[in-house]
């Protein structure tokens, strides 16, 4: 996308110039970590804060470290189109995941403030702050206060040292009040957030942009697969119980029924311990995790069943013992027809093909989704490369999706 | 074998008693670890040499800390019927490994002793030390050093205090000596070795003893496969090229190859470290070790040749990179004709069946059989375990073993 005028190549060079800067701010020197309520954090929360105030928002901090600038519509405290995405990071990050939803709703807000005629709603831009879940067992607390979900014991889970979010939190200066974020039904009236897809699909398909119509479901499961371990030169092939052959024939299973759900459904194998993994000993243990994601709930409890189904025709067939437990499980999270024909109508506001995604990967949307109407922009990224310092997207797309998400706003600001 | 008379149960149960016995000199309480030229090697030399003066046999130890017994025959000088094994084991290992065929060759000398009439060949039985090259870097030292293929250099490797066999060999009292412990071609007529079989083969025929006609040949391979790594939630099944989904389908293929050798051909994948290893990543690259041996090299460079072609093509169709190397290669040591008759011959003499076997487990045997005719007669054992403390064989069938012994020095002695 070349071309777009002044106007528009700005926005993407301060958006892509922004999250260069914010990348500075890190635990480590030389690569970026950024997790929860760490003093890296509450830099990057100032950060926002301060660009927040130049884009012409009331900033805030609420007590659970979000960070919210507010630009009042025609009618002082209208419900708010709210723009989020969280700041914290996985270890060794990319500039990205999370970030760029933040820094790119703080631009379309500047861009909205900028001009004379003022929106019906308000617009607020939210800096969440618990998404990767790194530093802290726990889950979206940022994103889950917002709908009351987060409960005071919550707060008590520690991290490696022994630190609870509610003692980081004070640390930080902020109050106790978890009653405080919980925001009021009538106070929001949308949430959408911008971010990376973190796959490769938008790539694959030459756009640029993708409305998400649904945060996949997940479950996890573990297994066990016994067999007996046995010399590699004396055990003769048709005495065998060799644990890794059957695994390995559950994990081409695992792959095909992944398979035949088409773009439905993704089944993987992601873990493997061999025991005793040694050159010339025919494994006696292997254990493996499975990780099925679906946007339907229906077709992954088929998938998982299925699954099932064939560890243990494999297992019997190859007189190997099987145990397979389902360990974590997550609904799908359907997105808001309204807000996701929303987004789709600003990608195609600017020249976009509006390609329609489920997301595989889970997100703050998650949290919100319950409570208000909620869709998600996604941004093609080089390769599908995430989680990792080779994270990139374009300049070019950045202000693409700056500027169809200034569209989304108003056409959420016109039909809402 | 219920029944067999006085004489012959005293035999079995001598044997087990004293491997018993033997057991107990260790460089651990508790479990059984006695490593070349440790104190409990020393220790265990000291034992087997005072059983060997008991059995009638006239007792040296050679400059490599073979103990060596030795039977004259009717004319003294003789060549001899050598019947060895090493007291050398592993770490926490069982009672039988190696131990058998010196406790069942002293105890078929002490027979051959206790009797008037002498045989026309001496009977020598030797104990060596370094099979199981768990102390050092070297590889059958003891046995290797009879004819002369041991090189002064081979001393020098260290273990892990950076102790050298030669300063070991000096710690025990012994003088240097290579050239002494290098036998003359007419001073060996034939080599035996009693051993537990390794393997559950025995255990399923129902037979208690075979005769091995050769040891079998090995390869070892390190394969890489390369994917992409990607996000289990984000990247679809059609766009992924996962490390792990297809080094499976290569184990499944390594395993048929092994499988359409019948009883000529093992292949086994024992060792496989998947990266980065995560539930929640699609494998970008896994490692895995192929072990395949067989009584035939020809049989077993055809399956290698298969399974580097399997190989490649599942990488092909799969879009990974695929490297292998074959990193170790052993050819197949064939046991000599005449010594595998006499063998089977003794086996027969006790009543039993001359199980025909081919061993998948490197012996002593291999260093002997390129300057003297040699075979080796396996004993079953339980399950098949062994390097483990529950390797286990039974009295009755350490009875029948030390009585085909017997009866194969006779048929030797007559016919050689």
């Amino acid at each position: 996308m070349k071309g777009k005028g002044r106007n528009a190549n700005s926005m993407g060079k301060r958006v892509m110039d922004r999250l260069d800067e914010l990348a500075q701010i890190s635990e480590s020197p030389g690569m970026l970590t950024r997790r929860f309520l760490t003093p890296a954090h509450a830099r990057a929360m100032d950060q926002v804060g301060a660009w927040m105030r130049e884009a012409g928002l009331q900033v805030r901090v609420d007590p659970i470290a979000n960070v919210i600038g507010r630009l009042e519509g025609r009618r002082p405290g209208a419900p708010a189109i709210l723009i989020g995405s969280h700041i914290d990071t996985v270890i060794d990050a990319g500039k990205y995941d999370g970030n760029l939803g933040v820094v790119a709703g703080i631009e379309a807000a500047a861009a909205l403030a900028s001009v004379p005629d003022k929106l019906e709603h308000a617009v607020e831009v939210i800096a969440f702050g618990d998404e990767e879940g790194v530093r802290f067992p726990s889950h979206l607390l940022s994103s889950r206060s917002l709908t009351g979900a987060v409960r005071a014991r919550d707060l008590d889970v520690v991290d490696a040292d022994g630190i609870s979010v509610k003692a980081a939190l004070g640390g930080l200066g902020l109050p106790d009040g978890l009653a405080a974020c919980k925001r009021a039904d009538k106070d929001i009236a949308a949430y959408i957030e911008v971010h990376i897809e973190q796959g490769p699909v938008l790539q694959a398909k030459r756009a640029a942009l993708a409305a998400v119509t649904a945060i996949n479901g997940a479950a996890r499961m573990r297994v066990r697969v016994e067999g007996i371990a046995g010399h590699a030169g004396t055990v003769p092939m048709a005495l065998r119980q060799d644990a890794l052959a059957a695994a390995a024939e559950m994990v081409v299973a695992v792959e095909e029924i992944g398979r035949e759900g088409g773009d439905k459904l993704v089944a993987t194998v992601g873990r493997t311990d061999v025991r005793p993994n040694a050159v010339n000993v025919v494994p006696g243990e292997v254990h493996f995790t499975i990780d099925v994601r679906s946007p339907s709930d229906a077709i992954r409890m088929a998938a998982q069943k299925k699954i099932a189904t064939a560890l243990h025709k494999i297992g019997k067939k190859r007189q190997v013992r099987v145990t397979a437990e389902t360990y974590y499980e997550m609904p799908a999270t359907k997105m808001d027809d309204r807000i996701v024909a929303a987004v789709s109508a600003g990608i195609a506001a600017v020249g976009q093909k509006p390609i329609m995604l489920a997301s595989g990967a889970g997100h703050d949307a998650m949290a919100i989704a319950p409570k208000w109407p909620a869709a998600m922009m996604f941004v093609r990224c080089t390769d599908g490369i995430s989680h990792n310092p080779a994270e990139h997207i374009t300049r070019d797309d950045s202000d693409l999706a700056v500027r169809a998400l200034i569209a989304a706003i108003r056409h959420l600001d016109a039909t809402l």
